[in-house]
């Protein structure tokens, strides 16, 4: 390893390496909750407790003091009883502990409690012997617990520390629906299949879109490019071969990811574990860029739901796509679309090439020389100006939408179903009918003045780049 | 026959069958050219005298006055003897008789006269006997006055000129490289093929892009099909079986045609036997229509190169395309063209969608998953901004030209050879050196103004309907 690598890391080392204070701390906390655990549980239940998550698998990083805890019921336990049951169980322990509690709610509810200043979240699930078989998602999570703790050698538990710190650095971590990076678990089967950290990373410059890692060689390579097509990374979960842990890694994370991994190695950094927090440019500055563009900028700002980041994302991701395919519908091309989304408000940034179109509106048919399809075009067609562009009908008509703001005025002007019905997702499409406004020109710079961390999106959005 | 069509016809006859006098005028000047040709040829050659032409096969129509003379050399005749022996003999005979000539120019030179009051070309050629093999066009002429007064019933030549005559009524009459339509040799294989004005019409009625006629049986159809793929209409001449008689006609008035058949056989009128000179329209009649479609009209006006319509309106067709490249290449769509040329000045038609595009363009690239071709653009593209769109690489960067009058101007403004060397044809680049206006917006409106049938041309053009 070259000196500066080796200093580097040793440097984050003592970032991400929990103290021997802390550990300790953990431990005890660990000790109390699973004798609460039991206690409880026998009074009346056959429930066997199980701590999962990093804390479990001995990859935590310093100062994520997030403890999970599992109550594994039998399979043959009804949902219902399961649910329950496991609440009540769960209330108990934390009451005992003089803990306090809230519940969430991901496939079926859990307890998120706050217990001796550590987050600890106590879900219920089903003891499923075979991970492939599970009946919700968080059955899985146990699985992957025993596996990371049989599979990954000890010596290597600092290096998933510092392959998770990267990924932080990098943006790139958390397997959530907003950031579609990579997850905890990911990066540690990561170290089991490449080794050290500098294995791993030397291993990711090599990796292209489409590459596949089968760790526990469950399938054929080529099998598994037709089983998962469109993913760049392919980790077959070694608890159930069907199932592809990087599922959610977007390209663009997975791109970013490499270069991040090449430009550490050629020159390592301290700062390539640290996510620096973006200046908001000037208003000045940004204004600079819009008027070297001379696009047209339409924004489309809401109040943002109150909703989970893995609802809420793909719902504006969605949104953004109908409102694309509406104006290209309507001959208007779009340059760029992004999203920024605030705990306060969200704006869908559109960039247009032109935001008005001549009166009359041509639109292109099938060859002269195929007789049905020519057919039903004329069919259609009948009553308008119909003539031929290289063999091919064409006909002209009246254009129904010559500008922009007018064509999304109308869109986003409609009733809740009525946006619904129209593709917009429940959350965004109950927002838009509460509150939208669509800003262009002088208002677009409005909501730029107003939000700091907008303005930190447009920079980005103005000078992004992956290579 | 429905007595309407039955009116409509004997009508029509009364105007396409020449009187008596002139057949017996026309007849006598026959008599006169062949004697004083033998004569003539028979001081010094061995050349046979024939006559070609609709006269030769009692197809012309009543008042078409053009005698075509073709002396026939023998096929070992060295091609230059051939010209100048040919030219030689044919202003003897002009000569002779009291005529006045000048030399024109198809493959080889010949004579055009004019001999009391007749227009005669008097055309050397090669007296080939397959017509598969001839030296030069004009050599394949006399098999096709030969096939006709064969195959041609005598009672079925005023068939030939009502159906001829209905070809002009449509503005489809002509195999010049302007009209792009019926020429006379077609008009009379199809009567061949299926009858009297009439059966032709209610053939024509059935036709599809991509109907053969074999009239000699040569080919099995499917072959013909691959032959020919991109001609509406194929004909294959008795008298080569590789040739296509209706090889130029263009797919616009290939449909044109079947449209006038149909609508005359609904309903039988005088009138679709005539081309109705089109009345230009008011200015403000056009201004109308411009403000109506609101697009960007480019008027590219220059002087009429002084070549034949075979030559000029092939260059004038491609010049138009290769502006539309030069234009669409600049992501400047263009909605439509049109190409309006008189003796004097002549018009490229330009109509965009917008004439302004923003000072940022994108391209789209490969798909990231494509390695080879990821690596190329992305080597083409170091240095900009590059990113991803749906899994597709794209790059942005300064658009080249961002007003489409601009990349005009500079367009046009080439030398001549750059002109040619960017694929405009040579007289057309010629002429656009030597003076080229390009107008737009009042410019438009002035050149409007000042032609009248340029105004008739765009009329028509906003009319523009085939169906």
């Amino acid at each position: 390893m070259n000196p500066s690598l080796q200093g580097v890391i040793t440097d984050v080392l003592r970032e991400v390496v929990p103290s021997q204070e802390e550990k300790d701390a953990i431990r005890r906390l660990q000790d109390k909750l699973l004798t609460r655990a039991y206690a409880v549980v026998k009074q009346r239940y056959s429930i066997e407790p199980v701590f999962t998550g990093s804390i479990a698998k001995g990859t935590w990083m310093a100062g994520a003091k997030d403890i999970d805890l599992f109550l594994m019921f039998h399979e043959r336990v009804p949902r219902d009883e399961l649910e329950r049951t496991g609440l009540d169980v769960a209330k108990q322990i934390v009451q005992d502990m003089g803990g306090r509690w809230e519940i969430a709610y991901a496939e079926h509810p859990y307890l998120r409690a706050q217990i001796e200043g550590h987050k600890v979240d106590i879900v219920p699930a089903y003891d499923v012997k075979d991970a492939s078989k599970i009946k919700s998602a968080v059955d899985r999570t146990p699985h992957h617990v025993r596996y990371i703790q049989s599979a990954l050698d000890k010596n290597l538990l600092n290096e998933v520390r510092l392959l998770k710190k990267f990924c932080v650095g990098a943006g790139v971590y958390g397997s959530d629906l907003k950031t579609e990076g990579f997850s905890g678990y990911l990066c540690e089967l990561l170290v089991v299949e490449y080794g050290t950290f500098e294995d791993v990373l030397r291993a990711v410059v090599q990796w292209r879109p489409g590459t596949i890692i089968d760790v526990e060689e469950h399938h054929a390579e080529a099998s598994l490019k037709k089983k998962f097509p469109h993913d760049p990374l392919v980790v077959i979960d070694p608890v159930d071969p069907n199932r592809n842990v990087a599922a959610v890694l977007s390209l663009e994370n997975f791109l970013v990811f490499i270069r991040r991994a090449r430009e550490f190695l050629q020159e390592p950094k301290f700062s390539a574990f640290f996510r620096l927090p973006v200046m908001a440019p000037s208003m000045e500055e940004l204004q600079r860029h819009l008027d070297e563009r001379q696009t047209r900028f339409v924004f489309i700002r809401f109040s943002t739901p109150d909703v989970l980041d893995d609802v809420l994302w793909p719902q504006l991701r969605k949104c953004t796509e109908r409102v694309r395919t509406l104006l290209e519908e309507n001959e208007f091309e779009v340059l760029r679309t992004g999203i920024w989304s605030s705990d306060v408000a969200t704006v869908l940034v559109i960039e247009l090439l032109v935001d008005e179109l001549p009166a009359i509106q041509k639109r292109r048919g099938p060859s002269a020389f195929d007789a049905a399809s020519s057919k039903s075009f004329l069919d259609h067609y009948r009553g308008y100006n119909v003539f031929l562009e290289d063999g091919f009908w064409a006909v002209e008509f009246k254009r129904k939408n010559r500008n922009a703001m007018e064509l999304l005025r109308a869109f986003l002007g409609e009733g809740e179903s009525e946006l619904r019905a129209k593709g917009v997702p429940s959350y965004v499409a109950a927002a838009l009918h509460e509150d939208v406004e669509l800003a262009t020109g002088e208002h677009v710079a409005r909501l730029l003045r107003r939000f700091d961390s907008l303005r930190a999106f447009m920079y980005n959005y103005f000078h992004r780049n992956l290579v």
